[in-house]
């Protein structure tokens, strides 16, 4: 066995302990600060005390371990991903990308590596958002960006966010929380390893990618309101079916997100009949569009088109367009002198160099207002996640190993003295 | 005020008191069997009392009357429509046919008309089959096509239609359901005056239309199955979306029927994606189709041409196509003798002959199969049926009124002697 071989046996096996904590019976699910959560949190915990990170707890319940510089003035270098998940989850989901990051962090100690930076490594407590419907809590604490009017949100239970971080030992202050954040002045950089959760690297049979830019996203919700009737006894051209103008739209949805190349992606996930009836021409029709780009410019011209292309749909039809903006997300560029870096490790270690835009969200997009960010992908079986067939091959953990490592060794080769 | 809207004026007034009889206060419902539909009978039976046409009840709960004919062997002409309505109804649907029927009946029972036919006016206790998911009881019944592993079927309370039938005042032994029958060789034929249920008088302006055919139906479900997956990660040449193949099939299933011409009609009214989210791929839509035509022939083809197009987009999208056919029934053709004396009565009355086909369901149905049979159809507001805004005016209520009795004085005028 290689040495990264025997990194990755032991990722795997923790991995697979890791996944052993859970909610329920189901896949996996340790929510934001559950009990199980806790305790998966409690067994990371032991092994960055064990890989010589001092570990603590932030005010958001991040597990933070620091491997620090000797150097005078030395910035910080966040190496992370996430250890909740969604509910009935595969195992690699986020805690890959923590084990790794912890791998890396213990073998630089192990082998007494001088970094000219601070090498933090944290376990963020809260990506997914599942149990109180937000998003990147512990990113947005870590990064200064925590909005604290959501403390009196509430889960399925009624408790509020406040409750729920006191109990799973966090610190609910707004200054506390405020507190925990990772001064501007002090960020090097930010960097995370995730598996793909798309077919991509699966189908080009390359086991690891770097990520151009997190894409930003629209979510719309239209409503179609045409006139119903029954379905025997209106003919044809006399019908203003909201379901055949919801039909068209979905359809030129998708042909105009194909003209736009791989860059662009558009959704239409779910589409709602009110009183439907199997002999009732639809009088109204609901349903979403989810529209992603990495690039603003294209974003919002695609949503500009497709809306135009609603109405001019409605008007020939003579049904009415209901349009509302439910969700906007700008795209978050990654970082191109980081990505230089991460293109040079990967193309050094023997792989081909794939470029790749993340169509789901990470952290990387708070971190990236604050500070260079970049990610890399790890190939998972057919491009599975968010469920229990989550997969990634022993190799393609070791080849990320790999490149993360070489990495980090370019990133200190380059580094600037302070 | 001429006579035909004296007559109006009483059928209206007699609607509305008819329509004040409801089992809830939204609209008017009265399914078969309930308190408010034996209190809606007895209030017609009142009414066929007083116009001498010595009603009884059948064992279906038919309310029946007759004018007898002093001609021996004389034959029966049933003049008909149904007294039960859906949820939240009109007053029009089932009541204005059978209260234009007895006004009939007693109009010529008080001016002493020696017609050479039994006439026979029925209101049927259920057409519209809310109560038992049936189709048609009333008329079943009539023509000796009722089934009687029927009685067993339960409404949502678990009451059986067996006990129903006896708690209404009818006799749910299958003996005498099959003695309430009218004998094949009894009948002289079948009319029935109905509100359109669509928009084509209205649109038109014409306030009555003959009737050619009821349409048959084929109903059929429909699955797509794709590969579900993250609105954010999977390119769009990689998608395998069950929602964009529907949608295809769902344009192409208008532009098919389009093409047909008025005859056919096609309707997808119901479409539900398991496990929608916004963020998610559809992987799974099943839906609905609801194919009409007066002719078998077309209607078969279009069935044909409909499954070969899905299955062209199941093939050419690599997602899998269940099609299922979940009812079918043949069109019924009305009667040639009988709609050639209906549009000669319409065009005598001085209006325009407009040849309709049902799309809906009606009595016709079932007795086309023992007896000619046929109906006229008249305008109402917009098309609106099955909605408290069902509305006739009283001038077409007059013009119906007008034709119906024409076309019995062109029957009388032609039928044979016996």
């Amino acid at each position: 066995m290689t040495t990264y071989e025997t990194r990755t046996a032991r990722i795997l096996a923790r991995l697979d302990e890791l996944a052993a904590i859970s909610e329920d019976a189901d896949g996996v699910t340790r929510t934001f600060g559950t009990p199980a959560f806790i305790k998966g949190r409690e067994l990371v915990q032991g092994w960055f005390e064990q890989a010589g990170l001092a570990p603590r707890l932030d005010a958001i319940g991040n597990l933070r371990g620091r491997l620090p510089s000797r150097r005078p003035g030395a910035k910080t270098f966040v190496l992370a991903s996430h250890i909740d998940t969604v509910r009935n989850a595969g195992r690699f989901d986020g805690p890959l990308g923590v084990l790794l990051a912890l791998d890396l962090a213990e073998h630089a100690h192990q082998v007494g590596a001088e970094l000219p930076f601070h090498l933090e490594v944290i376990a963020f407590s809260d990506e997914e958002g599942v149990r109180f419907h937000t998003t990147y809590l512990g990113s947005k604490v870590l990064t200064g960006a925590f909005d604290p009017a959501l403390l009196a949100t509430t889960d399925a239970q009624g408790i509020t966010l406040a409750q729920a971080i006191a109990e799973m030992g966090g610190d609910p202050r707004p200054a506390a929380l405020a507190a925990a954040a990772l001064p501007a002045a002090e960020w090097l950089g930010y960097f995370e390893l995730h598996i793909e959760q798309g077919p991509v690297l699966w189908e080009n049979r390359v086991p690891v990618a770097l990520v151009t830019a997190i894409a930003g996203q629209q979510r719309v919700e239209l409503t179609w309101t045409g006139l119903a009737g029954h379905a025997g006894t209106v003919p044809m051209p006399m019908r203003q079916d909201a379901l055949t103008a919801a039909a068209e739209f979905v359809l030129a949805t998708e042909a105009f997100a194909r003209q736009q190349g791989l860059g662009l992606v558009a959704t239409v996930g779910q589409l709602y009949i009110p009183h439907a009836a199997s002999n009732v021409i639809p009088g109204q029709v609901v349903h979403s569009l989810d529209l992603r780009s990495p690039d603003a410019g294209p974003l919002a011209a695609a949503y500009a088109a497709l809306r135009a292309d609603a109405e001019a749909i409605a008007a020939r039809r003579g049904v009415a367009l209901g349009w509302q903006l439910v969700q906007a997300t700008a795209p978050a560029p990654c970082d191109a002198g980081l990505n230089a870096l991460l293109a040079e490790a990967i193309a050094a270690s023997g792989h081909e160099v794939v470029r790749l835009v993340s169509g789901a969200g990470h952290d990387a997009v708070p971190i990236s207002a604050v500070a260079p960010a970049t990610m890399a992908f790890i190939r998972c079986y057919k491009g599975i996640s968010h469920n229990p067939l989550e997969n990634v091959e022993a190799p393609d953990v070791a080849a990320a190993l790999a490149v993360a490592e070489r990495f980090l060794l370019n990133l200190a080769a380059t580094s600037p003295s302070c």
